[in-house]
């Protein structure tokens, strides 16, 4: 099969580019071409912003990733391919489609396992020191970028990246129908967290933050219960969480989306004899834990890093089939020129989700 | 099928019992006598003592089990049957037994659903209100006592206790063949489960421990490798784990059986990427943890608390078949009258395992 | 606590009754008292029909079960307790409940191992030599009697024993969120499949049958896709199944709730490389069977037998949740004295479910 | 890093073809060259035949795999690495090698998700239309070829490949330490497999042939038992088995290796309650099979398919360990030339495992 391709002169490749903390700028880069007949180039249509994104923007680093060169910024992005390889079967020109952004090695034991999001060659985008997708055109293995179904926009599309995250984090989980799942944290991986247990089946899920209108975005999406978590013991936020819930035994499963001490610590007493525990979200690297909690009531307890085989997949489907609406995340959709005000904006929390239209995309 | 008994006058029913904290007696109880067609009666032969045994004679608790009436101590034992139920099928007197010593209820959902060590009201022995084993006769279920083959001795029975707590904690790590193992702890379940680890195929099996006698042993009984940690950041004792036994992606599986905050810590460092550890052993409830190297690594982590379904029987077939040599860990085998020396060589760390013989018992 | 009661002299325990094949009588047996002090005395309400009973009622026997002394029929029950024993805590007279069936010893590898299901000595209704629940009285273990929701009719609460055999079919198969699922045969238990199956959030549910009705059925209830079988080759009928539900890799999962051997042909030709075939169906013991398709598609094959920890309660959920709407198979509700009618009925195929009072209920 | 090489020209490439069935020549092929940076080039040193290399030379054809141009027969190879593309990291001239003969896609569901075996663009060795590995120089992706330890000599190397499809075969059966194994056929993977078995710490390992010779080799090697199949009903052989085995309630897994229609039925009748069976041998596509046995005893049955991630890892390590004594199975080594008579000799059943140096190997 040969090279299918309507790239057009006049699709640019603007991006935005993290130079150092809080310094970025717009640039024209030179536009990419396949190297690779497995390969497909993607006009970027939408990106969504995460906190990753504003951590790098903010500090040049997250743990020992340092951004030492320009780097561009995004990774939750989907996109229209305007050139496919070829030797690409399932993908050609004008077909839309979400992009997953890290590209394993397919050769270690990992990857060979099952298991590539813990590739230690992992190249992942706006990771040092890799390239973003707030940019114009985009290349990536064809086994990488997902077909939109026609009732899915490229809006949603955008955000199948974090309910990838959240479908990863569920699977850890092994939620089943019946169960009920307590989801500390409500910013987006949280809600999709919850919406995705309750696609699962699980017939409790109860949402906890300790702001009050994210709990109400929760129960609209997907929460059945909902708690505000007040300024006492973990073991007592536990109690009344139980309570609330009519949870006497403790809940099946418990995720924590929010990376807070006090949220782990309750995670683990509210969690039931023989329950379930995933981390999901990033924090502090060392906090105090209870430990003999974990090890007396036989907690299995589960880290969630990205997303692997089939994540996408699902993700795509429960958005296709109205299990979950993202479309309800998104706050704001700005121009491609507006970018660095909507990262000022997430910092600031005004905004659950906001999507930057790619640069060559008219709003 | 009829009550089958060679019960006779002279069996006495001395017991050992803690009164109070550190105040102990030897006390005649009234001998038991069978309550339910499905148990049986059992003379106990040898009785190991296990550090929760020395804790509440030290400080009349653990937790919130806490020593209210006098309480007969002891939990690990063997003995003969001395009397069988109507409808026990599979045990008749004079049969040799391991006792499981605990006896869950059978109809809760954690019973029912094969996870039976979880029931939220088992009786086991020595943990307050329950009496122990270190006693003349003993009334048990018939399933849980479990006899012991031609080749295995009485002594070994005492030891099939904690080679149970062991196989339990080596089953939640789900050990493969080729796999390695590093276990933190050289106690005796520490080194038990070393054994243990081997005879699931563990092709590496690493002892760690602050105690240089201690790894000795580990090396005799079971370790393929040992390390003694030093005065150093958990980060670095766990490099300094991998070099040493060419481990650079780290343990596929790491057993912490020690219950110390920097073993622990140790633990997290030390295992792979998408690795297992497991938490064997009991120390402070909360503890400094590495919760981003958990979520990052995608650790799997679990507690495992006493023993389940099979647990006792891969015990004893591992003792049968030679596979662990439960005999290297008898340091010292001492009368019933005897007790509280016993407990107090425990406490001193004078001895890996000693055991009481039972008040009937001629040594 | 002491034993609770509600019982009146005007419960009879009238009783349907088996003497030889096709030969029944009303009697009045002796009304049953409580032996444990776990136990419940519970008047049935209603009780469905199931092929098992229609093949004792036709031959007497199934396999080497054999009815050789006069069975009372019946196994699909929901009752009213109206004493409970002084040991029981969770239910009381006047509690609705659905009773799940066979009580098995609690004792052997299984019962501990959590697979009750297998147990040999398991005492199931109507198996013979254990009379059924098509009678006035009924004792139970209360363990084994699920009290129902407010919202859940007692009508429903029969319905709750072919479900969970269905609810224990799909965990076997492991159906996932987004999963393609094929069910051979729309009868009670095929389309109660398909509904769990939709349950555990898979995104395609193909029902099978020859009977066309049963698959409009099947499509009203739940199965998102049917496929009239035709008079062909498995093979063919495979290929025609994987084109007219789209699914050119085959099934993920095929569910065989039939028994009949081109059903069980066919599912193995439909499901994917790497996929599960669960055989839920009776039919003949032997069956040319494709083991090289099973081999090389590296095949997941499962038996389902009856209901093990945790369906019952699943069941019952499924149904007040609304996401299993059981009433739409009870075809007619007829009076105990028409019983062997209703059995006729359910022989004929006339029905899909058919419900017999109880002797003490009103129409 | 550039290429590294150890290439001569005294390496020549001559080969094994097949032409059509019993059609064979030996041709000078051109030697290959290293298409892709982390591919190596590879002298074969050990080829041992299989059963489908003999099937292939006699029928031309398995299933729907039907040579139809010349092949170069043979799969199961060691040899050394002549050269190394620049991108490989873990091999080097010089190095010691067993060969995966199996090459997929990375990029498909199957692929990406940890069964690489099941890759519907697998490229496998001496399957047409591709060639094989009896001749002088191969070229192979890097993480496809697993270097031998130093005590590994490269004639077990050879003998990796049927060692790795019965690694497979075990692991698909999940064994655990202390169960009970029957492995129906003693043929090379049977005893394979249960030398396997062993390894897993399987306590009984009963091997079945109707070969008394067979049997004596699997005893010497690995089985705990042995059992000479006879020409009764497998029902009746089943029980023979459980009887000689000591096995009451049937056999924890069982393993058929053989294909025979026979084997197979035995297997369902001689696994017990919950029980696992694993087929693993090729034969008949279709079978008379006892459905309802596996179906009310809840048998998981599971096809094997040659092997995937990690086999050949712990392959080598069971080797490497003397866990599997694999020496043990090579009955003669010829030398190239002599290629045809050693097929003859594995279809007259005068050996083992016979294998055939590499044309440029001195004897």
């Amino acid at each position: 099969m040969a090279v299918q391709t309507i790239i057009k002169d006049e699709i640019k490749n603007l991006s935005f580019v993290l130079n150092k903390p809080l310094d970025v700028s717009f640039e024209q880069r030179p536009k990419p071409t396949l190297q690779d007949p497995h390969d497909v180039l993607v006009a970027i249509n939408y990106t969504g912003i995460c906190g990753s994104d504003v951590h790098y923007w903010q500090h040049g680093a997250i743990g020992h990733f340092v951004v030492r060169e320009p780097m561009v910024l995004g990774h939750e992005s989907a996109g229209t391919v305007v050139e496919a390889g070829a030797a690409v079967t399932h993908l050609r020109p004008g077909d839309r489609v979400a992009l997953e952004p890290g590209y394993p090695c397919r050769r270690c034991a990992d990857c060979r396992g099952g298991r590539y999001n813990l590739c230690e060659a992992m190249a992942f985008a706006a990771t040092p020191p890799h390239h973003g997708t707030l940019t114009g055109l985009w290349t990536a293995p064809a086994d990488f970028c997902y077909k939109l179904p026609d009732g899915v926009s490229l809006q949603e599309g955008a955000l199948v990246e974090p309910l990838a995250v959240a479908v990863h984090i569920v699977k850890q989980a092994d939620v089943k129908p019946g169960q009920s799942v307590v989801v500390m944290g409500a910013g987006p991986v949280g809600v999709l967290c919850a919406a995705v247990a309750r696609a699962y089946g699980a017939s409790k899920v109860v949402s906890v933050d300790i702001v009050p209108s994210k709990l109400d975005f929760a129960r609209g999406l997907a929460a059945t219960h909902t708690y505000l978590s007040r300024r006492i013991a973990p073991e007592d936020n536990a109690k009344a969480i139980r309570d609330h819930a009519d949870l006497p035994r403790g809940a099946d499963v418990v995720i924590d989306a929010s990376g807070a001490e006090l949220s782990i610590q309750t995670s683990l007493h509210v969690v039931r004899m023989g329950g379930t525990y995933v981390q999901g979200g990033m924090g502090k690297s060392d906090i105090t834990f209870p430990i003999m909690a974990m090890c007396l009531k036989e907690v299995t307890a589960k880290g969630s890093f990205r997303y692997g085989p089939g994540d996408y997949d699902l993700a795509i489907e429960l958005v296709a089939s109205g299990r979950v609406d993202v479309k309800r995340l998104v706050s704001q959709v700005v121009p491609f020129e507006q970018a660095e005000a909507a990262f000022k904006k997430v910092k600031e929390g005004e905004v659950i989700k906001i999507l930057i239209a790619g640069p060559n995309e008219k709003l």
